[in-house]
């Protein structure tokens, strides 16, 4: 086994928020991830956790990260207790916290993903090993921000300078806060749209946490309703996400008109073949998934799809972490 | 350790039906089993795939299956992520072929079981890594009839020359029409009974598949509709399999006429210490399990009874296949 | 790693009750674990089950039960097979026994727990692995017993001489009939409270059991409903068991005398600051948790509540016993 090197800052820290690195741990990071990528997918192995314990406490479905974390402490060697919330003491009438101390007493590390942003704080203030914050309420997902700038700067080569439009639900989609927050804390990007039906936009709150890093780096902030052949053209990544169907029907009684403002979004954000043929030559679709609505498979072939790969390079970035953070 | 030596034909690929091994390769699968089982047996331990993760992706309950692939490849040395598909993104909308390629990005081997035929060529259509074909639809179980035809050697010395019967819901058992297809193919056997209740014949397009086979080896094939004494004194294997009661009551408003039926069918295709009594010294009873009312517990104890040694015989058979397809 | 010499008599036994073990196992094992402890609270990891697999079959829920065997399998090395009970055979008719031949057909040791007494001796009748009885109904809960010995003794330095109460549902709670019987059988306690609601007493059947031992050693046994100043500033040991509301509510048709008698059960059991404030300054508090009323987060701080700690006890005296059963 080659030597890798541990980001000595995360070691025994959880994980809780993308704006707790440093630029240099995220480069770090990168580095680290992408040393593990090219080792394993040479056919080798690593034996760096063996004997250590991961525990996911998911509140909430998310087979995609579950899968992605588990793999990860696998491929290192560590083994995972398959803790199941529907069948635990919760039901008995348990606190987190207590939920929590014990699954704390037998692991080395926890995952824990909340439908509630407080969650991450209660657990984090019993827990006597880290915690990954996979996901808390429309809070964070600062993993998914870490694996995200992997994906731009493995396949654009840099991350700074890009020019990039976040899609969707900016609004409930706490992927795309946290990778907003990441971004502009760490690295001069050239501009960002934030383009959502109205409604969905990216939250006051949200934009505050960054107005001073969006000022001092000069970064131009330009929001849309419409995903624009202009800003195709002008993009280096486009960052989909999920348009959730039932958010709209839910709040305007599944009448005509909603339907209506749906679809409109819908057809309005697609990314196909069409759409794409605006873009550049050299840039990248990314997309946490599942993808619902929101990119056609005629563009799966396309070398800048690049949400498959996506996945990927998630895997590896939560082996740099847990690595980081348990060895 | 000693020296495994893996069933180079296998490297790499899908086992997706009973028919795409050759002769050859059933032999070495064979051998290999026997070889791994008397060395487990002994108290070793195998370390071969260390560093390895399989994912079972499985959309139709079968723990029995499941847990034998996962012991297998613990068995191994490898590790397993527990997917579960009923929190997966297929509830957000996601296309099995999505959900193929998320875990198809973290795993080396993928295990599918899924309701319909058409899924695994679907899951194989944008897997880069090899799939195991766990059970789809009432199509195929391949590694089922390995097992099968690995207990029948081991039990009795050879496959070719024997004379077997295949017991029950002949229709949509997946299992005995891979077992068929699988020895048909390679093994001179003597003579099949198909013994089925009327309406849960053999499909036509199974026997169809097998006919070229059957012709050319001059295998006998009788069916009936009850295991007669002449049949049970014949054979030198009772391979069983589930009647399913609920599909008689379903078919016919549950009125006394099919009960009626399916009570006849039961008492007709039972194995039990009478039924038995009309068998030869030296053949076996093979059920894939679970069983319902098919063997009755009498003939547990009797040293021809081989349906739960067929099991210990899956784990071994299943840790041949992935070790061939992995190392 | 140093020699851990494993409990002789336990070599491929069964784990099914607490009267199982003589003195001088119940020692070698909390000798064994505390040496684990140690050494893997220094950063240690342990290989001696590498290879080896355990399959819990828990037909009631219990997370914490679970995640304990389980972490304990993973931090010595083995590995577990995830076996859904709710997805298994079990709804196609199977029998208890057939399942676990199955489990045993793949498995080094089986780990279950039901929610009859009877079903552990039916399946250590065709089990040829050891299983480990982690709850039959009212019955045992051995590991239970076994790790709260630890506790006591790790935390107090000796377990002959204590005095201790025994508090809350003492009728269904098995975690008390197993501890009573374990302790009465092989220390020189002092005396115990058996401190219960009305109607809620330890059953006759266990008092019974333990009627010789209770004699033969001279231990002072006596009842209460409530736990007084008095009973609190007597012992070296409050161990305190879940009140579990719905019985309350069931048994009474919701009415109002049941919530009075409810609540005025938890009020005189309750272990609070207050209530601790009698008791002497080297003690213990301990629970098998989950809590829902019985203490107070208000001692969680308090050096002498230990139920936190008894959980990574609990840990180490799993991996104690699997050590023992499977090395």
């Amino acid at each position: 086994m080659p030597t890798f090197t541990p980001v000595a800052s995360l070691k025994g820290q959880s994980v809780a928020s993308a704006t707790q690195f440093s630029r240099a741990d995220i480069d770090a990071l990168i580095q680290l991830a992408i040393q593990m990528k090219t080792y394993i997918e040479a056919g080798n192995t690593i034996d760096a956790l063996r004997g250590r314990i991961m525990t996911p406490l998911f509140f909430e479905d998310s087979s995609r990260t579950l899968s992605s974390f588990c793999a990860a402490m696998m491929r290192l060697g560590g083994n995972v207790v398959n803790f199941k919330v529907e069948t635990s003491s919760v039901n008995k009438g348990e606190t987190l916290q207590d939920t929590v101390r014990t699954l704390d007493s037998y692991s080395d590390v926890l995952v824990l993903r909340h439908n509630t942003e407080e969650a991450l704080q209660q657990a984090m203030s019993v827990a006597t090993h880290p915690i990954m914050n996979a996901g808390n309420g429309a809070g964070e997902h600062p993993t998914q921000a870490l694996l995200d700038t992997l994906t731009i700067h493995a396949e654009l080569g840099a991350v700074d300078g890009i020019t990039i439009a976040l899609i969707g639900d900016l609004k409930k989609g706490r992927t795309v806060h946290s990778l907003l927050r990441l971004l502009a804390h760490n690295f001069s990007l050239t501009k960002v749209y934030l383009v959502a039906p109205a409604g969905l936009g990216m939250p006051a709150e949200v934009l505050a946490s960054v107005a001073a890093d969006i000022e001092g780096r000069g970064i131009v902030v330009q929001t849309a309703c419409e995903l624009t052949p202009d800003i195709v053209a002008d993009c280096d990544v486009l960052y989909a996400t999920r348009l959730q169907k039932e958010r709209f029907v839910a709040s305007a009684a599944a009448d005509a008109d909603a339907m209506a403002a749906f679809e409109a979004a819908r057809a309005g954000l697609l990314i196909d073949k069409a759409r794409l043929s605006h873009a550049k030559a050299k840039m990248i679709v990314m997309h946490p998934l599942p993808r619902v609505y929101e990119l056609s498979t005629d563009i799966d072939d396309d070398p800048r799809a690049a949400y498959f790969r996506q996945m990927r390079y998630g895997l590896y970035m939560r082996m740099a972490i847990l690595y980081s953070v348990l060895s």
